[in-house]
């Protein structure tokens, strides 16, 4: 499984000035068509949660989808999507948070956590942590328990882990 | 499989006047919260794909991300994502449709599809098939090969397979 990350690492792609001047993207989309490297990413993720009881992954719109319906699967679990503003045809609850300039909401279904159901979240990459932050306070707003944090990537010089109460945060892949 | 299917059938919620008024939405997030609902739905996509010769699987955002993904790890493929615009980091190809008012344009990474390979277009719901035909064009500009598209559902009042050229579309419950 080792050598096998290291494929997924080094097929991580850096494209700099996106999405804008002055910083260097973590674009995974290499990761995501390389069957081999996928399937290890998802893999990966998975056993890193064994140890985790929970029943449901809950993806942050829109590369949070693409990690966590597959860990879904993968895990035997049920999905949940958590989504930007308007885009939840059903009764929501809502969440602000910060981004750069200007803020962003993020919402989930008002039934999609039934009270006590223990939820993994997870989304592609962890930076400042603004958006997992507010997945996670918008989870247990809605009544779910958040067992941990999920991500394929995590920006260590981000400091986005002290951004989270959760005392469960894994990554795969630390720059 | 029959009957899980039917358990699936069951899960799609329809929520009237979403996005507007008069529209009765199939909201399938009650199927992708249910585990053995989820499970039963790609591996029915799968069973479906069997025939096919494929290498990868295009998903449209967003929710064919969600179907798309897992389906690509249930099936051992690597996964494209074809996104709206402006979100892709690298450099993408870009095509436009015509959605009820005015327009919207999906992109594809450029160098995601190498000349000759062979893909299965991915999404939840076909309905008049505007942006599935978008996807399908791009996929074919890009040098790729559209082996097939598959839904998890088709609204076939809305005829949206007569504006697809592809021979071979392939969806699990129809309306």
């Amino acid at each position: 499984m080792e050598n096998s990350l290291n494929k997924v690492i080094s097929l991580v792609r850096e494209v700099r000035d996106y999405p804008k001047e002055g910083i260097i993207f973590k674009d995974i989309t290499p990761v995501l068509q390389d069957p081999k490297a996928f399937s290890t990413a998802i893999d990966s993720l998975a056993d890193a949660l064994t140890p985790i009881d929970f029943d449901y992954i809950a993806g942050i719109e829109a590369r949070g989808f693409i990690i966590g319906s597959a860990l879904a699967y993968r895990t035997g679990k049920g999905f949940i999507p958590i989504r930007k503003k308007g885009k939840l045809p059903y009764t929501t609850i809502s969440r602000e948070y910060a981004l750069e300039y200007g803020n962003a909401a993020i919402e989930i279904h008002a039934d999609a956590v039934r009270k006590g159901s223990r939820i993994v979240i997870v989304d592609d990459l962890l930076a400042t942590g603004g958006s997992a932050k507010a997945a996670s306070e918008l989870v247990t707003e809605a009544g779910g328990d958040v067992k941990c944090l999920i991500f394929l990537i995590e920006l260590e010089f981000l400091k986005g882990r002290e951004r989270l109460s959760s005392n469960n945060i894994i990554s795969l892949i630390k720059y």
